[in-house]
């Protein structure tokens, strides 16, 4: 007999959770930010709005909660053993995430819209940045300890190098890429570090 | 006697056009590009659709042409005569132009029209950023006729770096800055371009 769940407990049910953070993504792609309410998204999932307040008692805490479980692990770089390996697959990432949907179209909304609330750009910061940053933080730690890297290694322009360069080109230029163009990308950013494991 | 215009031509009044590109921008400001429509910046500028349709066949058009004419001048960096100097001024004049109104809220908000947009991105292009990457070009190029720049520096990257570093923390992660953040991104790009004049 299988266990009844005791009355008056908040259950969230794993299929409706589901349903809900596909429709956040769809309307963010569709709608955008500003335009994305929680009736539309209530709507699409096919629940109520009651079921969206149980999780999320905001707007911009749903939205963030949904964007957070999806992107921070996507950050999650194996350690290839060198500051090389782990920078090209890590910029091979950041390239992925920002120019796949529905993450191409998201992202950039997303900026424009933080541009307006500053707010909103704290609370993207707090729930998505920093924890892509500190899985970036702890390769670059690494690789001090190797010896690869100065001990004095700006830390906070290493990663911004990272993802700098491939939103520039690809997210606000959207210009065309050379085939290479990653381990372009990879070289230049172990120069600038001035790594002792550059090629030039 | 003042001379007089034939009658019958084009006579497009400068005060107009000023009184257009005022309101080109405070609509884009205020409303963004999606939202921004001939009739609201006529209605703004005090003048008829009609003004505008004689300077401009389309809203794109007109927008490019009214952003063109205000971002391309803000490129034109005099000549320091070393790589350092004119580095440093190119990346302070990026920084001024993405980070202080109106261009603060107006790039963002043309980026994420331009993911969903192509056409839309490659005007963009062609009448603001290529002029612009074209003088920033002129001086890398005289950086390597002095020597201070390798003959096979990959240009499009070097000019990449210039704008994608302050892009992406003041304006994508809308991060704080140390003091001497713009020393920081210089020395960061010399480094990364293999400058001889580098510190380090």
């Amino acid at each position: 007999m299988s266990r009844r769940t005791p009355s008056g407990a908040a259950v969230l049910q794993p299929g409706v959770t589901a349903a809900i953070t596909d429709a956040v993504f769809a309307e963010l792609v569709e709608r955008g930010y500003a335009r994305l309410s929680m009736e539309g998204v209530a709507k699409r999932a096919g629940t109520g709005k009651s079921a969206l307040y149980r999780r999320w008692s905001t707007k911009q805490e749903m939205v963030l909660a949904v964007l957070a479980e999806i992107s921070v692990p996507l950050a999650e770089i194996e350690d290839t053993g060198t500051l090389r390996g782990d920078l090209r697959a890590t910029v091979a990432a950041v390239a992925a995430w920002l120019t796949e949907p529905p993450f191409c179209r998201i992202v950039p909304d997303l900026v424009a819209e933080a541009t307006r609330t500053p707010e909103l750009a704290q609370a993207i910061a707090a729930a998505v940045g920093e924890p892509r940053r500190a899985l970036g933080r702890g390769k670059l730690e690494r690789a001090i300890a190797r010896g690869e890297l100065p001990a004095d290694t700006d830390l906070e322009m290493a990663q911004d190098l990272m993802a700098a360069l491939v939103y520039w080109r690809m997210v606000v230029r959207q210009a065309p890429v050379e085939p290479d163009y990653l381990d372009r990308v990879t070289e230049t950013v172990l120069r600038a570090l001035g790594a002792t494991s550059r090629k030039t």
